[in-house]
């Protein structure tokens, strides 16, 4: 078997898709997805990109993926990398490769003279919560993320 | 007294600088900021800019500001505005200056068909909790975010 952790070029949108779908799948929000093909390469891919990607293949099967952007800390003053999604199929788990796609993400943080390396995780995820410890992750317990999105957006613009 | 809200220019790094320091006062962690006025600017106005920035004037002087960029979501398939710092001065609450400040942000993520603007508060910061509910955000209570910096960042980089 032979993995490998490559950054995604325009090619991959379609298996970006496909796992992005899986692992709204797994998480039984199946109707959660609104992206489309066009969307994921105008964000990975277009002129105004703001995201970028890894794929993780398997034997040439793309099995896995993350896709992340740069945010900004005013404290630090740097940009740091946000991972918004990790994700690997079921049956190719346990091979170490979202550990492999976490340490490759870790690296472009360190190559891009970047900050901080942050994700978010469910607080009722305790496997997930243990494994990311484990590699030094630290929770910032102490703060939550408040969302406007929908008709709330369009009400608070109009304010 | 005219309050104004204006999209930040190369010229108010000096005032952002201030008024960051001055929210790092504020929090009680003053030796936090480890941005300089050129970092500032790299990430604002360089050639690689991630972020960008609202000022806050009354009677021509900055009493407040806003920093954010713009994340990803591979669920809505579209960009949203994170919002990365908020603050009014102190002598200058009570007036709706930071409302006034999100409710730009939020035009602003109208007017760029963004799918979510977002923001972090203190579990324990009940009155702005409070606050942004009012104005139509929900707590994503559910998450939680790991942070990887530092030392652990290097370490998970050589893993």
């Amino acid at each position: 078997m032979s993995t490998v952790i490559r950054i995604a070029g325009p090619a991959d949108v379609g298996d970006i898709l496909r796992l992005v779908q899986a692992l709204a799948d797994y998480e039984r929000e199946p109707d959660a997805v609104k992206a489309d093909a066009a969307m994921l390469h105008t964000a990975l891919f277009g002129a105004d990109a703001n995201a970028e990607a890894l794929i993780a293949e398997v034997d040439g099967r793309a099995v896995g993926f993350a896709v992340w952007f740069h945010n900004f800390s005013t404290w630090t003053g740097k940009r740091g990398i946000y991972l918004e999604d990790l994700f690997v199929e079921p049956e190719t788990r346990g091979q170490g490769i979202g550990k492999a796609l976490l340490v490759r993400l870790a690296q472009i943080a360190i190559e891009r003279d970047c900050g901080r390396f942050e994700w978010a995780v469910l607080d009722w995820n305790a496997p997930s919560i243990a494994f990311y410890k484990a590699l030094g992750a630290r929770p910032m317990d102490e703060w939550t993320v408040m969302r406007v999105d929908g008709d709330a957006l369009t009400a608070l613009a109009g304010q």
